[in-house]
């Protein structure tokens, strides 16, 4: 049974804390065979790519090579249905255009001490999007990762992708080919992450690694960042809904259920100011359950994780919500921006009875690869800028660093740093520059 | 003896390779003791704090108080001449104006399928800033990071601080005065990492940690990272001076050892288009290190990872530049601008002749933490964005959601996910919303 809290109740405080400290995500330490598997690529590279897409995948890439052709890419894409093929494109370019907007401004001025000084953006040069292989292979994840990199000016965006049984799967060729994305690899695991970190014979290094996958992959991720970069861990998903009585509980229901479906490990909690909806949304999510597909799944999520939990006025979620610090929240409540603008924790933010989280999924625009388990209190979901890096730019003349530059000698001598005060003090006073 | 290279030589390639990845930094692999540390320190709280502060520092925390009283605070900081408390003054305003500049805009819109979305910048609640003890507590970097959270509006600076034999630094002292932090406490190491991450009894947690430290705090902050927010590791300092033969060959001579004196594992580079000036420079290199304060520091690094690049003409060191991707890269020749704008990869420009590094490390108002060992590839330095985090917004009404919900519905569809797919077609076509 999922969780029912009211936060009147005497124990409130002490059991919201235990919901919200409940550890979900339990990583199996693989540090040693990653560590083992990143050394031999980094030694022996494509074979050990070969060995291990044989071992794992059944597949001969030494005969199909390791690089997936055009070729290939486009017969597989052409598997894909019109109208899969349409809602691929409207995603695509929806997400494109959220984005676009996102490209940050250079700034480059003269201060008041006559010192020129600002900063620029440019996108990084190549960037490796891991793609797990089989079931979890989301073409909406390939397009939310490649698109992103694409607008950022990325100039190589490069595909890991495993293939068990040597199967490309259509939709995620179809997401490659809509992103823009030519050079794909059929490889996986931790040897990918570090043949893209580190690169083979076949496969040159790249700049950053980013997109989910499985514990082997997280690992090796964790272990290359610092020679690349890397995006930020995800755990699993949750989704945290606000809700009045007004709403269709049928409706919220869908939407907590919509999260659960995804992994046993899921989160979905509803806050409401009525406990009587919060048991008509309760009695929904069990007639739902009954019938959807991914049952098992959503109703372990549901039981173990779920949480309903009634509040005396809407205004009072405000404090819950920052404390959980969602990955999405739903606020299906009237003037939802009105609470929104009180709420300072969130990945993302879906205002309103129209506006269920799954559209933020795929079509709204916005990014979802979110921050999960709480670290959307420091950080944010994937967007243009982690594909881009800032370079901050100075220049001083002879004016300007004789009015700026005594200060930095005074304190490079206060920290003790001569050679520091020299390499200015050298250049004072020397009249006109 | 420093490399000397010359880009014309067969076996320039191979050389210079050798030279960009040659590994500088050895971490210590300190990570069981941290690992115990931090238990230690969620299971028993500040009793492990004042344990180690005995320890390692001889001080008396429970007499004392973790907490280091805005009493203290003032009378140390009050020790500081008034010469240096204007430089710091100086360095703090500069960096505030800098930082000020980057505050990013918030986005909301309505696009053209009546979907209104967003995003929105916030603060993080709470920033755990760690400034080492004793000499490597330089006031400078207590400024690059408290300075740049308090712009971003971040409501609670904490600081650790360890204090060798009681003793607090009164320009660290005068330096988080200057940046308005007035929460700081006595701690160090792992266990200050662990507290400012999980909180103790007199602590509470915060969101995220940054600054510099030893090896064991460094490994602290990456298994707490996730807990909370970290900033990039960062490495041994460098320097990349792209000079031509009109410099005087002592200023530049001053700017390679200004990063030379900082460790014995910091790199100084000179490339220029005159093999002759090259010279000059070295042998003014080693006329410095003959009288500088920091001579033995500064000769081990010069002497093991210094390098004079000579190259046929100043645009052939952009390739080389880049292959670098240097923390700090200094252009003293014409027209500094033209050559800025072909490299893609640096930390941060230091633009012509009278623009020395040393004076960004302090009072030029750009962040002096920045990305090293190459990292400049795909990331930046600190800014305000790093004490921000990002929210998207969507808001669908009825029309709008008959408009892109079918797309999400099939692309729910086709990736198994069907309580996805009912989430928003549960809503679709309800008439007017």
């Amino acid at each position: 049974m999922p969780v029912e809290l009211n936060a009147t109740a005497p124990d409130f405080a002490r059991r919201f804390e235990a919901m919200v400290r409940a550890k979900r995500d339990a990583e199996a330490d693989v540090s040693a065979v990653v560590a083992g598997i990143i050394a031999d690529v980094r030694k022996r590279g494509d074979a050990v790519l070969h060995e291990l897409n044989q071992k794992y995948d059944q597949v001969d890439s030494t005969r199909l090579g390791l690089r997936i052709s055009q070729a290939e890419i486009d017969a597989a894409a052409a598997q894909v249905d019109a109208a899969t093929m349409a809602a691929l494109e409207t995603a695509a370019e929806r997400i494109r255009l959220f984005h676009a907007r996102q490209k940050p401004a250079d700034d480059f001025y003269t201060d008041a001490e006559g010192v020129k000084l600002g900063h620029r953006w440019t996108p990084l040069d190549a960037v490796g999007l891991y793609v797990p292989g089989g079931k979890a292979a989301y073409p909406s994840s390939v397009l939310m990762n490649a698109v992103p990199a694409v607008v950022a000016g990325v100039r190589r965006v490069v595909v890991a992708v495993p293939t068990p049984g040597g199967e490309l799967n259509p939709l995620v060729m179809a997401a490659l080919k809509l992103a823009g994305v030519t050079e794909a690899y059929r490889m996986g695991g931790a040897q990918a992450v570090a043949a893209l970190a580190y690169g083979t014979e076949t496969i040159r290094p790249v700049d950053k690694i980013t997109g989910p996958g499985n514990s082997f992959v997280v690992t090796a991720k964790r272990m290359v960042f610092g020679q690349v970069g890397i995006d930020n861990p995800a755990g699993p998903s949750e989704i945290l809904v606000v809700a009045d009585a007004k709403n269709d509980p049928a409706w919220i229901a869908a939407d907590l259920l919509s999260q659960a479906e995804h992994d046993e490990v899921a989160q979905s909690v509803l806050i409401t100011d009525d406990a009587a909806f919060a048991g008509r949304v309760g009695a929904a999510v069990r007639q739902q359950l009954s019938t959807m597909p991914r049952s098992a799944i959503a109703t372990a999520s549901w039981e173990r994780f779920g949480a309903l939990i009634t509040v005396p006025q809407l205004a009072d979620a405000v404090p819950l919500v920052d404390a959980i610090a969602p990955e999405h929240l739903e606020l299906a409540i009237d003037d939802p921006q009105v609470l929104a603008a009180r709420v300072r924790h969130a990945g993302a933010i879906f205002l309103g009875r129209h506006t269920p989280e799954a559209v933020g999924d795929y079509v709204a625009g916005p990014n979802h690869v979110l921050p999960t388990a709480g670290a959307a209190r420091f950080a944010s979901g994937l967007n243009l800028l982690d594909f881009m890096k800032r370079t901050t730019l100075v220049q001083c003349d002879q004016a300007s660093l004789d009015r700026i530059g005594p200060a930095a000698v005074r304190l490079a001598e206060a920290e003790g740093l001569h050679g520091h005060a020299l390499s200015v003090s050298i250049r004072l006073n020397k009249g006109a520059s």
